[in-house]
């Protein structure tokens, strides 16, 4: 599984993490998400790809499939790739390992989206942004089908 | 869509809850579903159903559509509803509106199995939840095909 | 206690802002006294208030004594005020009742610092914020010994 | 500063933690500090000195000093320390460096008291506990006058 994956973002479970249930609460593993996505979107040097300030991501779908319970203190690494590149959309995939180990406790994925902020709508990416996330990732899964909502 | 749920929770958008992106964080949006969740398992008197103290609800996926951004201040309604319910599991689906509006500014859905905690596996809903969750939301489709993972 | 605060904010605790210790988080109680400290100077027209764009308000302690357990669900209201103000600074102080209650569940403050964010340091209060804070609560007392400490 | 100190918590900033400032929160700092605590108190084995189950800790009081502004990514290090015995608690000392760097970007303490949770009063501290503490910190300076206010 983990080779699938060129980009990981190493997490540590801090004791608030855990909710009154005494595990690592749903919302945090969304966060851990977040926090591999943006390093992801450093990796490929998201911010030389916008064509104009107001362009960029918006995340529009977020899942998360939780797989084993959680508890601090833990070692995480969340594997990030692109798995899918549509026309104005590309889709990100998340696995989240026990540091130094196989054992995959979620996995995850969100639908982001590429929008003109100040117009409200999601525009076609730009060429060179598709090429980054190929570089780092390989050929990418064309998603024709990928819904796009964003209002 | 308000008439599909009987239940609702109350939200308050807190500053706190923006992030660097100066809106509403996307976690955000879960822990705003868990507490619609949490209450409406207070209504269906969900602890009165456990056949025994270690019998519960564990949440395996969570999934939101974010359709708007939101900022501080804002006061939300999250509708609660079960729309699928199978031999071990069940599934939330989610709306968030705008108090006293019918905008929807996000939607989800959480499938959540009924777990034997000590043993870690999922069990047979017990019949007196199903009872009380079809007296709330009316019969609810049968979802043979939910997928439960529990590890 | 009530009579000395002319600025409130409700609060609904979350489900999610209790910890594993099965009560409201430490952490949470500073997210509530925030929420109320922006109203706040929402209700000042802080920003009406600045001499520049880049001049404002920067949080340099914050305290919170914790007198209650606090589980969800509850409803809260901070007090909000200020009680001291120094040339460059002001001290807010808060207090968390139970909604519609005398029942004080916290109490903290934060001393506030205005800033000149491109310069990295502190600058007189501009005459205009003084006056509005005192119009909302009263002449405040001078507090020529807050000890500033901005980096 | 780093040699008054033989506890240290290493703490990754999340992209989550920043807020609409576009720095890291001040909430976030108390469960940076959160997290050295539960770790310092595993360090001293607290829970073999406990006397009953139902005996143990509770903040009080908690106080953080915000020297820098913080952004991710960052790694920072948090030390913790009992500063003050008393009777019935102790006071932690709490410091966040960058990480291998002498840059403190914060400091921050609080009081801890022992608690017997069923009857919500302050009892004495066991002395196991205490020679535990002085076994990691070196004996601690008497605090006769830490106010106590558990209710």
């Amino acid at each position: 599984m983990r080779e699938q994956f060129h980009h990981f973002e190493p997490i540590s479970v801090r004791w608030g993490d855990m909710d009154a249930m005494g595990h690592v609460n749903n919302a945090a593993y969304f966060t851990y998400c977040e926090s591999a996505r943006m390093s992801y979107f450093q990796e490929i040097d998201m911010d030389r790809h916008r064509e104009e300030p107001a362009h960029g991501p918006a995340v529009v779908t977020a899942t998360c499939n939780f797989h084993r319970q959680l508890h601090y203190p833990a070692q995480l690494e969340v594997g990030a790739r692109t798995s899918k590149i549509g026309g104005r959309s590309f889709t990100l995939e998340y696995m989240i390992f026990r540091r130094d180990s196989d054992e995959v406790v979620a996995d995850g994925s969100s639908v982001v989206v590429w929008v003109d902020y100040a117009a409200g709508k999601a525009i076609p990416l730009p060429a060179a942004l598709r090429t980054a996330i190929e570089s780092l990732d390989g050929p990418a899964v064309t998603a024709s089908a990928v819904k796009v909502i964003v209002r």
